[in-house]
């Protein structure tokens, strides 16, 4: 079986990325095969800044293999380092019925805001397909506003299979990710870079305390008993700590006596032990770079062989020469 | 300069293709350099058959240097050959507006009619920009229905050299064919395959015969004088003859005493002498697949050495790696 996730490198991992997602997709590593990629050929639709694009990509692949992605269990590699995925967008392309795309959510909510889209907008789910389709991925775990795309994706393998009277693409099963791990920014609301509210994973440890002592809490005196379950630093302790260390801090909060102040002090030194191993492990990627590099061009390898194998069938498929004889 | 030509391969090439465009494209091989390719990913918008398209692909090869194609003055390739043509589409992608395609003719057209279109017909614009853009391509000699997708070509190459303030793109410019040659078809109207009354260039010998004989003429009596200008045996037959064999025929019409089947007779000797060196040429590459091959192996080696060299331009430009260094 064979797992693939993309990873979008549209700025820094937040907790609520990582808690949401990332921790989920990386335990699907130990999968029969995994393929992680760094999908930057979707994030140009947003990113158009080279500079800002190249830090965002080489961030994403040292922030996921600091995070315990293992390369040798599972292959990582840069979406645009495989020039068969765009090949096998326009063979994808010319399937697929502009009914199927109009539909798609990222598209229609742009439009339904009066705002104009670009054509990449429009036709991503066909890269994604594209994506999934090339390394004949059984499974490909997504969040629930994912699940669209991943219908898209059977849609067009279906399409080009029965107009080709072929069986070269295999039919992906989305595997939906638990929402179940709350994640609340630092004003309370769900953690997202769009509501400027975000903690990032590795964030400087003095912004992150600032940040951190800065999550709004109600005004309930210091004296006072305090309800954990409706405290976001109190949720966002339960990320980071044991049963018995969120037992004991519920218990301190409805005794009263403990200011919100010492509780953030709390989550700081949780959050930083959290993720100390996987600081030590960044800072020494950071300082080796050709080290990620050589991974980066590994996967590459590995995900092209296979990449190839499956442009081949869908070149040959629609009357294209074949590569490989 | 560079001059670019591309050919769809959705059929065999009939007179009015030959005089209307192709005689008019190979007369161009004698620029600096001249790049054609045969526009396979293109016809995947309406071939799909795999067989099919693989004998359309052959046949335009096989056609085009029977009928004067030099690879030795001339790059000869298969479109789906450059994988980079692909790449650079999806960066276009990204930065093409919505309603650029919108207004685009093919698309626009198809809508018109009720009919449903594919994602591939609304973005050919955009791979027929890479096509052109991927080769720094200075002249694009098109047909007056081509013009439009030219000027799309040249809005996404100053966007994106504006997006990312570069010079990655060369503008070219459309170098509008002449459309005097008038090639009526068997019913007089203009040949068309969508009017099912074209003549092939190479017609099997005894159909060509037959289509030529039924073309409409009107009902004059054999004795009677018969206008030249009007008839368009006599139309056709300006095609393959001399100022001095025109006038004879001229002449012959406006006596009186002779039939429109003469006319024909003439008419199709004269074409079969026109193409009678394509003719032979083409048997013998028929009978030789393997020098074809080569020719287009070779041409797709030289259109990728440009190619590449653009893209790698316009990967560094987005921020995404160079394969260069």
């Amino acid at each position: 079986m064979r797992v693939l996730s993309g990873i979008q490198p549209t700025g820094r991992f937040h907790w609520g990325n990582y808690f949401g997602a990332i921790q989920q997709y990386i335990a699907l590593q130990d999968n029969d095969q995994a393929f992680y990629f760094i999908a930057d050929l979707h994030a140009l639709t947003t990113v158009r800044e080279a500079d800002t694009l190249r830090g965002f990509t080489r961030d994403a692949a040292i922030d996921l293999l600091a995070l315990g992605l293992d390369p040798e269990r599972a292959t990582l590699f840069r979406q645009s380092d495989i020039p068969e995925v765009t090949e096998l967008t326009w063979l994808l392309m010319t399937v697929t019925q502009m009914s199927l795309l109009e539909k798609c959510h990222a598209y229609k909510d742009k439009i339904a805001k009066g705002l104009a889209a670009d054509a990449g907008l429009f036709t991503y789910p066909v890269l994604m397909a594209a994506d999934i389709l090339n390394y004949d991925s059984d499974v490909v775990p997504v969040g629930q506003d994912q699940v669209q795309h991943i219908e898209v994706t059977r849609d067009l393998a279906q399409r080009f299979n029965h107009i080709y009277d072929t069986e070269v693409f295999v039919l992906p099963k989305a595997q939906v990710l638990e929402s179940s791990a709350k994640v609340p920014g630092t004003d309370g609301e769900k953690m997202s870079k769009s509501y400027d509210n975000t903690i990032e994973v590795f964030e400087a440890t003095k912004k992150q305390r600032k940040k951190i002592m800065s999550i709004k809490t109600d005004s309930t005196p210091v004296e006072d008993p305090k309800d954990p379950e409706s405290c976001a630093v109190f949720t966002l302790f339960k990320l980071f700590s044991t049963e018995e260390e969120q037992a004991e801090l519920a218990g301190r909060y409805r005794a009263g006596g403990m200011g919100y102040g010492e509780a953030k002090k709390l989550l700081n030194e949780h959050a930083l032990n959290y993720f100390a191993e996987a600081r030590e492990r960044r800072a020494d990627l950071e300082a080796h770079p050709d080290r990620v590099e050589d991974i980066l061009q590994t996967g590459a390898e590995q995900a092209r062989r296979k990449a190839a194998e499956v442009l081949d069938r869908a070149r040959t498929a629609c009357g294209l020469k074949s590569r490989s004889h």
